[in-house]
């Protein structure tokens, strides 16, 4: 039987190739794109596909990319549909499209499942997943957590099968600190063993990304501050050369660190920074309603001082792939890879409370409007991304919220301007926002804050509606706006006592 | 016998005043100010003195201020200093002691113990201190806290018995969130009914200073962002009135918040928040050194992301009045005020990781060096407040690091540009750091991060000494430096594994 792989936004379907060959196709490429040097992109996800087209676009056009994935159910259709004229990730910054359209012109971007791909390139790009395994039970407390490094071993070694032997292999993947140096480095020399090539060539570089989704997707890469080493000399010097032609480093100037280890603690402890200062929020949250305050209005002004101004707000959660695991790689690997006794128990404490914060919300609207049962209420989820204005769900925190209210038999739909289909959940999105606001429910919850629920004709249309019981998770709505719906309904905001 | 109170600074002795009667001073005073609209400051600390002359010199030069202060031996040298000529904070911000100066000129700054000056007092700004009693064991753990509410309750109802009835009554300090609506109110009610007055015209207003000690001390209060409230609609707006006179709003606009619950929780969520960030970083330090990484590098490197701009450094520990005590008055005001059953654990916590900061500088001294004892160990502290360039040394970190060393018989001198004399330890400190850095030590510990100490003159004759360890808690040497240094002598630095 033929595997299809499935375009989850355009439902088109794909036959997952048979054969791994598709040297037919990378050669005619590489033969349009004579004059241009060969860059290759290992994974085709949410940072690899749009790293892929900014390469593509680099400042002096002179990059030909050949982006890889596996040919597997999962992942063959982002090649196809690459390959086909339609970018896997959409996104609400338009120079994801532009930049993509541009490489369509140019014809210097191919998708690939074939790591012959690798033996072309002379800089390699590992844009892969190294995911941590999180044990936690129905109430989202985090039971226990494993990293699996076979999974990006693998990978490394397929690169080391195939790559040239005086490539550069840039690492952009966020790992646990230690891995260039003591995982990256010995997979290489090892296939290069094998294949009687001298390991003094290899040249390894670490350039962790700052992506984020959303309307600056691509400024987030090319107009960004960047962090490289290398794990010898050159391997600092090559990784940037190469940043230098895609990103504008006169506005925002690399910094060179000493070694891999400290590049990719820079990483961790980055994303760990920000979880942990939203973690912070979480028991001011509960504070402010029980103090009777409204902390939106006090994280406000404190947002004015310059030292104070990256204070987070309530919501509902912490999501992404990001913030909501880069904590534990680094507690992981100061175990595993340096050999201390403690855990970073701090870093592990924010996600632990981050984990718990949908679980909270649940409660909150249980709670707050005093419900005996949640069976057959009628419940309206207003976004399922994890970002305001962006389309992904990956470990959303709406997804737990989500599965509480069904595990307590509600029925509940779900809206999203940016999502067509809910992939960890297995359910279609609806994007008709009037024709669901025009229905009958008995909660509403805000659980997104996409512009498109601030628009005052879907407040109008709210506070119209008679006995709905709304709940908004992250502070969308307005003092004044929340006077008017209490009039007929009922309104909850977490983290504001003063309602 | 007459009680003495010496300034701690010169040295000079003050006879206590046996009587609490000042009118005279007072009334000659208010005389020579006549035309001027009378402000009374309660509290000439670090905060009330420099807040006093601050209100001297107002934007239209309204007001004559009377600063208050108990004629104890505790505060009297304050009250005798400034009516000396001899303004009791010394600050590296030269506006300090020209605003005094300009009082001085102006005649509109007078200093008593007497609190009839309350009675003519149009505005009163509460600059007391509110303490956080603090149980830890030797090795720096929190075993318990407690708030005392009565001294600070004490010192408003003195208000309450002398203010007139339309006074408005300033609350800068920090005080336990509800603190203005369930303690400030009723006691001033309470007097108020004493007095026969009616409760009707109280105003009291609550608006927290942002000062930062230091070069920009007159600033951080003139021109800095402001938030503020009243415990009614005229309370705020004769704060707001207020404040437009002494700061300047133009530039930094004031914030009004709803009530003083959320100003008084603003307050303690920001020195929290702060108090946190620095918690954060600990146990990063502690992997910088297991991973053989430079943490200082790795902190600059991120904190050119405007996101993550306030990321602190590793250091010796957090002193100070403000963040080592914040988050204890917070998370008692949670229970006590607000009858939650859940304490401030993530902030409590911070204060804790915070304060065991110096004692892990101490073990790591005794390890780095391999040290067996410290007996008869001549060392020398370079810095002793628990700032750089500040002579604060309230709760300094060095203090439990300078006691730690005392208790294994180390033979401890300090020195420190900013410090004459050392309230808290009871010692006078060295200002001479030539003839200090003449003698003969086996360790020298850069304490705290003076500018001095980064002289190139300093670095180089450290470099010229033998056989000297050399621990730098703050980062303030330099790799090469360090390399230097490290030829004749052994350097370690809290939180750089590389050396």
């Amino acid at each position: 039987m033929i595997k299809k792989s499935i375009n989850p936004t355009t439902g088109i379907e794909y036959n997952v190739p048979t054969m791994l060959d598709d040297k037919e196709n990378i050669e005619a490429f590489l033969t349009k794109n004579k004059d241009k040097k060969v860059v290759a992109v290992q994974g085709l996800g949410f940072v690899g596909a749009v790293m892929s087209v900014v390469c593509a676009n680099s400042n002096n056009n002179e990059y030909a990319v050949i982006g890889v994935d596996l040919g597997d159910e999962y992942n063959y259709w982002k090649i196809a549909s690459i390959n086909e004229g339609n970018f896997p990730v959409k996104s609400s910054d338009p120079k994801v499209q532009e930049y993509y359209e541009n490489t369509l012109k140019m014809g210097n971007f191919l998708a690939t499942h074939d790591p012959i791909a690798y033996s072309f390139a002379e800089i390699i790009i590992v844009d892969i997943n190294l995911d941590v395994n999180k044990k936690s039970n129905k109430i989202g407390d985090l039971i226990s957590y494993d990293v699996d490094l076979n999974p990006f071993k693998k990978a490394i070694s397929t690169i080391g099968k195939y790559c040239k032997d005086d490539a550069l292999i840039l690492v952009e993947t966020t790992v646990p600190p230690g891995t260039c140096s003591k995982v990256v480095k010995p997979s290489i020399e090892n296939e290069f063993k094998k294949r009687n090539f001298s390991t003094n060539k290899i040249k390894i570089g670490h350039s962790y990304e700052r992506v984020m989704p959303g309307p600056n997707y691509v400024d987030s890469i090319k107009n960004f501050y960047r962090v490289y080493s290398g794990i010898n000399n050159e391997s600092a010097i090559e990784t940037e050369k190469f940043l230098k032609t895609i990103i504008s480093t006169k506005k925002y100037p690399l910094t060179r660190l000493v070694n891999t280890n400290a590049t990719e603690m820079a990483k961790v402890l980055e994303n760990s920074y920000r979880a942990m200062n939203i973690a912070f929020v979480v028991e001011w949250s509960r504070y402010a309603e029980e103090a009777g305050v409204n902390l939106y209005e006090i994280v406000d002004a404190i947002r004015m001082r310059p030292t104070h101004s990256n204070l987070m707000f309530p919501g509902i959660g912490v999501g992404g792939y990001c913030l909501t695991k880069d904590p534990l790689l680094a507690s992981w690997a100061k175990i595993n890879h340096f050999n201390s006794k403690d855990s970073l128990k701090q870093s592990e404490k924010g996600v632990k409370i981050n984990d718990k914060m949908p679980h909270y919300a649940f409660d909150f609207m249980i709670k707050a409007f005093d419900l005996d049962s949640l069976n057959d209420k009628k419940i309206l989820l207003l976004g399922v991304s994890y970002r305001s204005d962006v389309g992904d769900t990956r470990y959303s925190p709406v997804e737990p919220f989500y599965l509480n209210c069904i595990d307590y038999n509600a029925v509940v739909d779900t809206h999203d301007p940016y999502v067509k289909y809910w992939e960890e959940i297995n359910i279609k999105v609806s994007q008709d926002l009037d024709e669901k606001l025009d229905m009958i429910w008995d909660i509403i919850v805000f659980s997104a804050a996409h512009s498109q629920y601030k628009n005052s004709k879907v407040i109008t249309k709210i506070c119209k509606m008679s006995n709905v019981m709304i709940l908004d998770t992250l502070g969308i709505l307005e003092t004044k706006d929340i006077i008017e719906m209490n009039k007929k309904n009922k309104v909850k905001v977490l983290g504001r006592g003063d309602i």
